[in-house]
């Protein structure tokens, strides 16, 4: 017992000391790893906001509501209550826009290296040091970009940027038109066209060009009528439904918008690049703050450079600096997640809604023929963008309103120069949205099917009941 | 001896305890401090970049060039090396472009406040979820501004936003020129005039606008001449000389720059309240990524809200979430900080600027009348943020080369419809370049006085060495 005790004070001190030596291994180790300093409260109000999860129905936003001091939900179409949790059924689907959701839970798996911090004094200049309004570092990435991709050589092009591609549409449009004519640039388009192709062109009602409409109206003048200047767009594959389109004017062919003035001799080819949903890069855009065009002429690219200018001061220094950031997640590793993810993703989409639409007499998609992919070196089932949907029966002229009766919003096909027997489908926005139109979409072919089965061929007044 | 051997080791064994269980406090505290998860990367990343100082003569950003993976620093004008830390004296200043540089250290003193994450997923559709592309909190935001500085009541107003101050002037002249007339709308301005009121409505060439020059021309036809569309451009306080003006047209007056489409009946009061360097906002541009308008008129509102969407879809969101996160910080504590940082910085630099030239008989500066200011509940003395300054001799007819000459590079003064004896000096860009400026005039000034004080009058070939 005596002995016990006079050992118990000295292994009881080894032991306590071992320990204050493993404490100050931690802490050293503690201390030494990095903690943020001036950027801890942007940080930590993101990840607040990033932890509202919104039962997977919904985001919450840095710039949305707070309420009582927490961020508020804003749910996907369909569904409702503070963490989005409600599906209504009897709700429309709106698959009208080209908002390209279907990306959002890739960036959210890759929330790390996605993210951004912008400092406050974030390039407070209107031009950065070489005096352009693009980030050199940008531009570089994109040619990268294109290497990878295989889609475009960049060699002796030049990168114009655009806030999005209605912008750089039309600064290569006030680009392309020539100053010095008294006759307007005739532009046009292969019927169905981008609604933006009309709608811009009207809109900016410049004296230098002006929308002609169906560039086949113009196949034999343009051949026989050399002094007007034609600008046609061209968009492959195809917005809204998916062909890979050709100029009719001139045999010229891109894989991306392109613009090709046609005027006397061939002196110009102007390509749009934009992202689209292809077999190679399968999106319409790969990111929504910011496009490019690849230019091929200097004075072009000087004309585009100074409409975006003269319009904005260039693209937003904060959108810029974003692209960055997700280009780079673009090219990491093998640098094909991104486009692996998004094409399995709109194939499955592209699939269940031919498979539900297979057995229907009354609607009809577009067809498109597999492509081989240069990027993914094989041949590949087509995954497009937007549906372009026919109502086949001569009874059903308006096939939004029909569509639209079935609980399901989609754009008109009259927008597109085309008619109204033609609906587009967007097929790029959240997995919710797909669904809730596939949902009705099963219902409208199943209230079919009944009828064929019943002997009824008449048009219904209501497909299903909503 | 043995009485202190038999205490050594409970003595400490105690001591021990008593550190572990100070460890053990430690590391449960630092534990439950928040630490940055998936942000952390880009927190560190910003830091990183931030700390490189540049001698306080630059600073490096987060999309500039990275070389060895150090961020490499970009100089301010006259300033080399690695570090910025190398003068060149013999480099002119550039105080030509309207760069907001001088908030830069505002914004440094506040990086914590100031700073914002962006994840990879913010804001992916082309809408807000109101389906409008402005940010609904942003502009309830603007509103408590402008209601917290009182330069203008927002009750019953609409706000647009634009990528800056073009971008809405172009959208204004659009929406309030006539679309159902054959003649297009005059827009006019009173000279000195914003380079960009021609610059910008010449090179949009719409056939609904075209820009006639000075206003004064129309004084008397406008009264008239009831049939034609008047849009005046004022500016007030006025760029370049910082006077408060007046609208020619119709004695309309607005603090900010003002449009009033004069067609017959006084119709439609519209003003684009941008900030200006005045005694209560004493800064061209609060932020430099996004500027709103505030506006009288429900359809010129629509008219403009749909020019942003065709032209850009909005401004971009990566814009409007910074744009909010700096303007919170505008209205922190006291919400008087950012004013008095600006009014005292521009104050100083208008000061020294008029203490050196005060002695000159060959050039002079704009005689700026001191103001009652609402903010500051004072009359404050001038802060414009630009030198509208004059070469008073016959022989110095070319002002800009005469500057040029001496190491300065301004504005040539005929490009606000005036002629080249005047030249636009930017006091608004960062210290160096204005300490630089200084530096030169200081010199030239000199020059002035030895040449008189030998009797000599007449030009010197060149009034410095370079």
């Amino acid at each position: 017992m005596g002995q016990l005790q006079r050992w118990i004070y000295p292994a009881g001190l080894l032991c306590s000391v071992i320990l204050n030596v493993v404490f100050v291994v931690l802490y050293v180790q503690m201390n030494s790893k990095w903690k943020p300093d001036w950027s801890k409260s942007a940080a930590k109000e993101a990840e607040a906001v990033a932890a509202v999860t919104c039962s997977g129905h919904g985001r919450a936003y840095s710039d949305g509501l707070v309420v009582d001091g927490s961020p508020v939900c804003e749910c996907n179409t369909c569904f409702e209550g503070p963490d989005c949790s409600q599906f209504s059924p009897h709700c429309a689907a709106d698959v009208e826009s080209g908002d390209p959701l279907f990306l959002e839970p890739f960036w959210m798996q890759h929330a790390a290296s996605s993210a951004v911090v912008i400092m406050g004094w974030h390039r407070m200049s209107y031009s950065y040091s070489d005096r352009s309004t693009i980030s050199q570092e940008l531009d570089k990435l994109i040619r990268k970009l294109h290497a990878h991709v295989g889609n475009a050589n960049t060699t002796g092009r030049f990168i114009v940027f655009g806030a999005g591609s209605t912008q750089l549409l039309n600064a290569a449009v006030h680009a392309l038109s020539p100053h010095n004519s008294s006759e307007p640039a005739k532009v046009v388009a292969t019927i169905p066209y981008y609604p933006a192709y009309k709608s811009q062109t009207e809109f900016f009602d410049s004296v230098h060009f002006h929308f002609e409409g169906d560039a086949s109206m113009y196949m034999n003048s343009s051949t026989s009528n050399t002094t007007s200047t034609f600008i046609e767009f061209v968009t492959s594959p195809n917005n809204p439904d998916g062909k890979l389109s050709k100029a009719v004017l001139r045999a010229l062919m891109s894989k991306q918008y392109m613009i090709v003035p046609t005027t006397g001799l061939i002196s110009l080819q102007f390509q749009l690049l934009q992202m689209t949903i292809s077999c190679c890069l399968p999106f319409p855009s790969l990111l929504v703050m910011l496009e490019w065009a690849l230019v091929k002429e200097k004075d072009v690219f000087e004309a585009m450079t100074t409409y975006m200018s003269r319009n904005t001061e260039g693209v937003s220094r904060d959108s810029q600096l974003r692209a960055l950031k997700l280009l780079k997640v673009v090219m990491e590793g093998s640098g094909r997640e991104i486009f692996e993810f998004s094409s399995k993703t709109m194939k499955d989409r592209w699939d269940q809604l031919n498979k539900t639409l297979s057995v229907s007499k009354h609607f009809s998609l577009q067809e498109i023929t597999p492509q081989h992919c240069t990027f993914f070196q094989r041949v590949r089932t087509p995954s497009p963008a937007y549906a372009w949907l026919k109502c086949e029966r001569r009874e059903d002229k308006d096939c939004p309103a029909v569509i639209r009766e079935a609980g399901i919003i989609g754009r008109n096909g009259t927008l597109y120069g085309s008619n109204s027997s033609y609906v587009r489908l967007s097929l790029i926005k959240t997995q919710d949205d797909f669904d809730v139109m596939l949902h009705h979409l099963n219902k409208l072919v199943t209230k079919e099917k009944q009828n064929v089965k019943n002997g009824i061929n008449h048009t219904s007044s209501s497909y299903i009941s909503l």
